[in-house]
């Protein structure tokens, strides 16, 4: 690469920038002319396949604006109308930049922080694949990630979490813009954000390099870059300070200042020559010659890339038999990592040793009861939207919702990232399946045995658009007569059958087999129930209304633990917090016993009776 | 103080807690000579009385059967017996400490960095408290807080952000022991954590103090705390090593060492000496004295350390007629701030100027608009803990569900934390309304109009063991005809009666107007509807069932927005994700209008018409 050498042009662009900016949101923007350095001279991708594998990763975590401007200058399917648009209904250009929603976005970002911890997701997946299928003379992977971040992000505490890890892992891979101009939401970033940056990303392990002026210093960009290019050893936080934003301030200054035929009193215009300046590099043949080298990794990337699974892959799954022996589902789900990850080496994640996974799987890595900051979910996020990789995170149930705010832009933006969480006692099993967020597009499993937890994975695995969360158990669950892959694959069957029913028991995980006991006790008593297992709401929600309602049947009252109202006529166990204890002691202590369920049974029953008239099914609705 | 002078005692005192911590946990204990140390040469409280209000606060961060067996050496209300049922149902020494529950205990910890954050929190009520009330002379609050915290709370992006505040508010009050043992649950910490972490509390602007040997060089611990609070004009950060802990590591060694009559054959044994070295300081009479100098702030202080509000506060709530202009509830929630607060200076928080606040409470500072970290949560609660203050955290809606973990714990630890939300879409408005942690112990307020928003900070203010969310609107809130102080304080009514009803319609926040725009309509089309506005689910729940019944009757359906099946027959809305726009847009996008609940109601009218049979409330239960 040469060295960098200003002309008028990319004054003129940068003033068109400038120019745009002001007319999309109505003011000025610092990070300006490092936009055009990078994406001028630096930036590899091609805007008319924006999902081209080996492009350079672009986020944008502390805005949205100028994305769309440089998206629509480099030539993605952005137009000006689109810029018009900006944060109109139904528009292209949301507030917030959505993937899968606006060619060329990578991430959705918006809240504080998640872009900068995207970031080392994106930088992670790099890595791992650049590890397994790059060859001597092949660098077939070897994309940057670039990220423009600002004091606001700096603030968050995932972004902590996720720079300390990246430098950590030494991702040389990450070139990230720190928008140094001391301003945030509340003003001036003094009121409460003092911290020295620098001195704490070189505590991280980070390359730090600065520039005073990140307005005009465009040579210093530009060298700076090269340098963290060279070396690509650490990730590299890149100081632009923004002295002198107050100078040029209107769009009239910027319009005269380059003197170069940008029209004062037409907004929205962008001179013909300037897209020229960001015309798209395109990719060589060296993907096919290294097909032609290693034809095998050659076609296992392919697939990686595309999405699909192994064909058959679902064979592996473990299938169990009522009579084997009762596991704790947290136990059932390793066994299910341990047989498909060989054939599904994609499945990348888990315990904190990520470095491991860079450079090869290791099924003993997942190490469930790892703990896990919220950096995991942002993380994990930004691996899926590498492409190549499905992330899972292992970790406590508590922790998911630690990370609530990863998990929420997991769902918005359909990200295919596995949550493997371990009950931490019964307030984690109970309430906190309740306090997880409640969004749309996200599937959460809490199984009930061995085929419950592969059925668990199968979805998990084929839903490629969702995230899912797996609660497992600490302690052992005897299989189920009636389940099995397919039917627990539902989301809900029936597990005790019974014609002329007085009740139906509908439950999840752990609570199942204590149904069962309860419907056992009944049936001695001379009462008929019948036993429902309901291991995943949205799947279930997904079946034909008519098997629904053969599942949840109208005729008898349905009751449900406290919480699914949606399923049910009543509600018993507990809201409240739980305690800390053996968890046989717990189970009893909040009524969860068989006899328990038996004799709250009863008065429902008598309750129906009494009250008289048919039983509706709760599934039968008006809207 | 005297320079530190080790003898024998100290020997058995640190014996004594290492057999302890074998006995309750089976592990070595890392932190003993300095929990030691701590409390036996400068730890200021009075174990007969936990609650005296400038005692030292101590908060383990990283564990808790350390402050149990030193709670019980130090003379709390924590018997032999006690430690003994560690983690057992039902005990005092539950697997997490709990405020509340355990004597001496000052905060809940047990999800990382959480206890780090609180004292921070901590700290701040400290720092408020000395510069209202302190007068020259009268040092009346001047407590230090004690934090022992580890590597894994280090790693949490929570004890990060906190961090940096407590540095950049240079809270010299806070001292706090890094357990340098480079160990976290995942095993050796290298795996995943090898930042500077010295060097990254340096950038935060702390004081960081070393010693190599924290298992040996007690002198060097001693004379590090002496220096801390000599210069107290930042927070400390101690980082104790501990090289040796691989050494004395069996309960027999510990006994044999110290030579000193610690019975191997025994555990659970305490020498009586030990107690004694341990014994309480007392109190003197400073604030008596400073009771006759100054009356007026020893009142104002003995109230607040109290607890009570100042008699007839609540005439100060604003009260709007139904004339009155319609305006966003988040700007009603600042007119209700400014009102009260010269009554209540209690009520600290809002912004991100929390220097301000801890100096002289600037009702300006309430600033809604203000972006957060999840630290504002730990850190509100660690305020609750100090006392003397009502926290309140003003954000973005989104923002509460990104501090989740704290929300759950201001729960759990029964913290008056309030949390003045702004809504920042209708994708906030609904869908995350349904993500926010369903907890026992919050009270979700959604106010719809003036004398909601006054009624929301009335229970918010008098519920004094349980955290508030209050949801507030950016667009304009008709003031309802029926809506009163005392019937919107009962968290749900009736805005609009009729008799004969075909269809109740309940709903809250800026979508009762839009339920009662239905209402007038289906009048129009000879329909007869009534009107429930119901902004508080959990406070309506504590009505009694009668007024309840009245309130949501059996005799016609009852249709509510999706997710308030509890309440209803059925639902209307979304459940989906929002989207970006101009708010009046998304509503018609999204069907909230009143003359799409218009027609909606009508098909809900018209299904139970045909059902036939008697419709009974969803209050109506057998459980």
């Amino acid at each position: 690469m040469a060295n960098f050498t200003q002309d008028s042009a990319d004054d003129v662009c940068i003033a068109t920038i400038r120019t745009l900016a002001a007319d999309v949101v109505g003011a000025p923007m610092g990070m300006a002319p490092i936009a055009h350095v990078l994406f001028s001279r630096f930036f590899n991708a091609n805007p008319k396949n924006s999902k081209w594998f080996n492009r350079d990763r672009f986020v944008l975590s502390n805005g949205c604006a100028l994305q769309y401007i440089m998206l629509h200058l480099l030539g993605y399917k952005l137009s000006m109308d689109d810029l018009k648009q900006f944060r109109q209904v139904d528009s292209l250009t949301p507030g917030h930049p959505e993937t899968g929603h606006t060619d060329g976005i990578e991430v959705t970002t918006g809240p504080l922080g998640q872009g900068f911890a995207n970031g080392v997701g994106l930088g992670i997946a790099q890595a791992h694949l650049a590890a397994t299928f790059n060859k001597d003379g092949f660098d077939i992977i070897n994309n940057y990630t670039y990220v423009f971040t600002g004091d606001g992000c700096l603030m968050e505490g995932v972004a902590s979490e996720a720079a300390s890890l990246a430098g950590h892992l030494q991702l040389g891979n990450l070139i990230y813009f720190y928008d140094d101009n001391h301003i945030s939401i509340d003003g001036d970033t003094a009121v409460a954000f003092t911290e020295n940056v620098e001195q704490r990303f070189l505590s991280y392990g980070w390359q730090v390099l600065h520039v005073d002026d990140g307005d005009r210093d465009l040579e210093g960009i530009y060298n700076a870059v090269v340098e963290a290019q060279k070396r690509r050893t650490s990730p590299l936080l890149f100081a632009c300070e923004q002295p002198s934003v107050t100078a040029p301030s209107s769009r009239d200054t910027w319009c005269s200042e380059t003197k170069f035929g940008l029209p004062a009193d037409k907004t929205f215009y962008v001179p013909e020559d300037t897209y020229k300046v960001y015309a798209a590099k395109k990719w060589d043949a060296l993907f096919a010659s290294y097909g032609q080298k290693y034809p095998k990794e050659h076609a296992e990337l392919s697939r990686r890339i595309a999405g699909k699974l192994t064909e058959g892959w679902e064979k592996s799954l473990p299938i169990y038999k009522p009579s084997d022996a009762a596991q704790a589902s947290r136990k059932l789900s390793e066994i299910v990592l341990t047989a498909i990850t060989p054939i599904l080496p994609e499945l990348i994640g888990g315990s904190a040793d990520l470095r491991a996974a860079m450079i090869d799987f290791q099924p003993e890595s997942t190490g469930l009861g790892s703990y896990k900051g919220p950096r995991y979910g942002c993380i994990a996020n930004g691996m899926h939207a590498y492409g190549g990789v499905i992330p899972f995170v292992a970790t406590f149930m508590n922790f998911v919702s630690y990370a609530a705010g990863a998990v929420r832009l997991s769902a918005l933006s359909k990200h295919q990232v596995i949550w493997v969480a371990t009950h931490d006692s019964i307030g984690l099993g109970e309430d906190d399946c309740g306090a997880l967020p409640r969004h749309a597009n996200i599937d959460f499993w809490r199984p009930a045995d061995g085929n419950e937890t592969s059925a668990a994975y199968y979805m998990a695995l084929t839903r490629k658009h969702t995230p899912s969360i797996l609660s497992l158990s600490r302690q052992n669950l005897p299989n189920l007569e009636e389940s099995t892959l397919e039917r627990a694959s539902k989301g809900g069957y029936v597990v005790l059958e019974e014609q002329g029913e007085e009740l139906t028991i509908v439950s999840s995980g752990s609570e199942v087999s204590i149904a069962l006991e309860a419907a056992v006790q009944l049936k001695s008593e001379g009462v008929k129930v019948r036993v429902v297992s309901l291991p995943c709401w949205s799947i279930f929600d997904l079946q034909p209304q008519e098997y629904r309602l053969s599942v949840l049947r109208s005729g008898a009252p349905i009751l449900a633990p406290f919480g699914w109202q949606k399923y049910s006529h009543e509600q018993f166990g507990m809201f409240g917090w739980g305690a800390s204890g053996p968890y046989k002691k717990i189970y009893e202590k909040f009524g969860l016993t068989g006899s328990n369920i038996a004799s709250v049974s009863k008065k429902v029953i008598t309750f129906y009776k009494q009250k008289g008239g048919e039983v509706v099914s709760p599934l039968v609705k008006a809207l």
